[in-house]
């Protein structure tokens, strides 16, 4: 007999089925066991004799049984299942589990951070965790069509890189033959190299930082949404663009997991018809006005400053996203284009949601000599920037874009209180699948 | 006036219009210089006066025209555009290009592969260097739309691993904080992890390998498509679900990129209904007595046999690809699933194609202590596979997969002689964008 899947368990009440799945609880009333089937689409209940009384929670069993409708006092309505239950003529043990560390029945997963990175292959498989995960791959497919309808092309970013580019305390270097590379740490670069060839384009690629701290916001490796283009008639467009961006995305997990949200009893963030801009000074500004905390000469916000104006711009716009823009020129990478009308700022914003920020972007230094000059300017060298310098040497259009961090949004989008719970296999200072231990491993350092 | 795209010209017959894009290349006709403009859509023939004199091969231009048919007589039916041409009335230069190092205007961009990676950002600019990219996006969205309409769940892989678990010889060492860690050489043990929590799951990753040697189909960093299911009946249903991808692929590049099929003089293989299917040491046997080379106690197929064997099956079968099954459990990975019935030789299979391997795959050892013991037998440290096990002690149903190098696809679908032309940035020995100077750059090593 071919294999139902549980979700279509509802549409065969009256019909023998055979389920495939792992056992994820199990309760016993008496000479009957109750036994919640998860498969890659959801959960049943199975109603079994005592052949099921070798059953323990995460073993893998095939059962052949019959499709009922419950009760109408027994229907759970907070299962997608939750009118039927399956009455179980036969088991077929797949796989046998070991005795579980902790409980993994629970509508949520009890244990600290530390156990649930530390058994990532069992927590994983909780319903709850799973649903993180369903909406990062939303996430992500979102951005890649919506870019993909306005034309942009897709191309895989290398992770190997030749020099540290980006300033280089916090790059990995990597034993590379006999020679040292590094791991990237955006593929900011090589995306601008690309609207040299396709002119707009994305990828979905990894981003390394050596984060020397720990903290609830950074990860040592995560996956980065980048996207760049050429021929912006006004740095606007990029706002423009990261707009329509997010908002499709935001469409698309409201569409797509509407149960996965009411799991984290999340919400969409609201967000106004156009986004609120402020310049970074004026919101300092308003930030001294309502607080009296003065940062108005600070060269950046601050989290305390991001999380205000935040409040301020759900309170006056309606918005939970806001863009700020106009970050001063020397607190931004060498490649952001100053502000003609004044050039200590330059034509960059992030947009930040929720007191954090979601993207980050501006438009670039497209003409050749001006990008050279500042790369001496700050005292790196052009040599390690030969193949990048290339393609503004070789006629570059006015260009800019954009970058999000899948987790970040991920995170913040649901209200989680760590990154780590939106990375699949996190890495940090103090593990990578394992807790590393506090002296080195060996000679390399 | 709005922008018109290159592709859009041929629509646009009698109207102003305004173009954007790259001065591709340029005849001069006495008073009369022709442009051909490249935007992301495609050339188009710019008529102009002496005010294009200035202009220069990648100059980034803005244009005003009178778009025209062209007569008859000087219609081009290479070009898409070929049956119109624009009158051109204003240029505007948005970036000047230096002079370049080679001719890029002619059909085929002739250069070595060393000057064509060394000048990576402009040759990747040339309308068939684009194709190849164009090719590789197609076969990468088709990979995933065959694999989600199946059920898949994509996830992303994680790029650093905590230690060498697939033969230590060939990774990069990284140096992480005050310890060491690796690149992964593929994402094999996590798809496997995987399986636990969404059965069916794919990524589009990279793999890393310290290729000690220079080929022309090896990269030390590459994109690598790989699956992995859960529930299987039998290890060919491994093969079924390969066979439905590649077939996929295949129906996908050739709506999608019959345009750059043709550049390249290129052809989709032919393949039989059902792919043909030989065991390894059928294909030996084979192979000798079309040969009389005698390779039938060798544990794998050299270069030569895989021709061989793909020229068989080209004749016997109508087939350019042709599964080769069942190789030397020695000669597999420690993971592989030994044939019940003859626990020598293994269930798992290469799909060998126009020469070359295109992709490998085979049923997983999903019994814990089976696992256990086979890292154990091969002289590996269970520690080191700590998380991996995990997976394995709380239940996996039967399993396997299968993985596919992106580059080498496109490669064999085009018939490009080296696998660094389907590869952006190529990574290997003696290259990451620059060449590596033959003497370490400093004295990690």
């Amino acid at each position: 007999m071919p294999r139902t899947l549980v979700s279509q368990t509802p549409q065969k009440i009256g019909q023998e089925v055979t389920l495939k799945g792992w056992v994820n609880a199990r309760r016993d009333h008496g000479k009957i066991i109750f036994i919640d089937l998860r498969d890659r689409t959801g959960l049943v209940q199975l109603v079994c004799a005592n052949s099921a009384s070798d059953l323990r929670n995460e073993d893998v069993i095939e059962i052949k049984g019959l499709i009922q409708k419950r009760p109408a006092s027994l229907i759970n309505p907070k299962l997608e299942t939750g009118e039927i239950e399956v009455a179980v003529s036969e088991i077929k043990t797949l796989a046998k589990a070991e005795k579980l560390p902790f409980d993994m029945g629970q509508e949520t997963l009890n244990v600290e951070l530390p156990i649930l990175l530390d058994y990532r292959p069992l927590t994983l498989r909780h319903p709850k965790v799973q649903a993180i995960f369903k909406i990062q791959e939303t996430i992500i497919n979102a951005f890649r069509n919506t870019l993909r309808t306005d034309g942009f092309t897709e191309f895989q970013a290398p992770a190997i890189v030749p020099a540290a580019t980006e300033g280089g305390a916090e790059i990995f270097p990597i034993q590379y033959y006999d020679h040292q590379a590094f791991l990237g740490q955006s593929p900011q670069l090589y995306k601008q190299i690309m609207v040299g060839v396709f002119e707009r384009v994305f990828t979905v690629a990894k981003a390394f930082r050596a984060e020397p701290s720990v903290t609830t916001r950074h990860l040592s490796e995560y996956i980065t949404l980048d996207a760049e283009f050429g021929f912006i008639e006004s740095w606007e467009d990029l706002m423009t663009q990261a707009e329509k961006l997010i908002k499709a995305i935001f469409k698309e997990v409201a569409k797509e997991n509407s149960r996965e949200l009411e799991l984290f009893n999340a919400s969409i963030p609201q967000t106004s018809t156009t986004l609120p801009k402020l310049k970074m000074r004026e919101a300092q500004q308003i930030i001294f006005e309502r607080t009296k905390r003065d940062h108005r000469s600070e060269p950046d916000l601050d989290p305390e400053d991001e999380k205000e104006i935040c409040r301020y711009s759900l309170e006056k716009y309606g918005s939970e996203l806001i863009f700020i823009t106009h970050y001063p020129t020397k607190k931004r990478p060498f490649y952001t284009f100053a502000d003609p009308k004044d050039p200590d700022y330059t034509l960059s914003f992030d947009l930040l949601g929720r007191g954090l920020e979601w993207i980050t972007g501006g438009q670039r230094i497209n003409d050749y000599q001006t990008l050279l000059n500042k790369i001496i300017e700050r005292s790196n060298k052009p040599k390690d920037f030969e193949i990048y310098l290339q393609a503004f040497k070789y006629g570059m259009p006015p260009e800019g874009g954009f970058a999000l961090g899948a987790e970040r949004i991920t995170m913040q989008i649901l209200g989680l209180s760590n990154v780590r719970e939106a990375s699949l296999f996190p890495r940090d200072m103090e593990r990578v699948d394992i807790r590393l231990s506090s002296t080195p491993s060996n000679g390399h350092k």
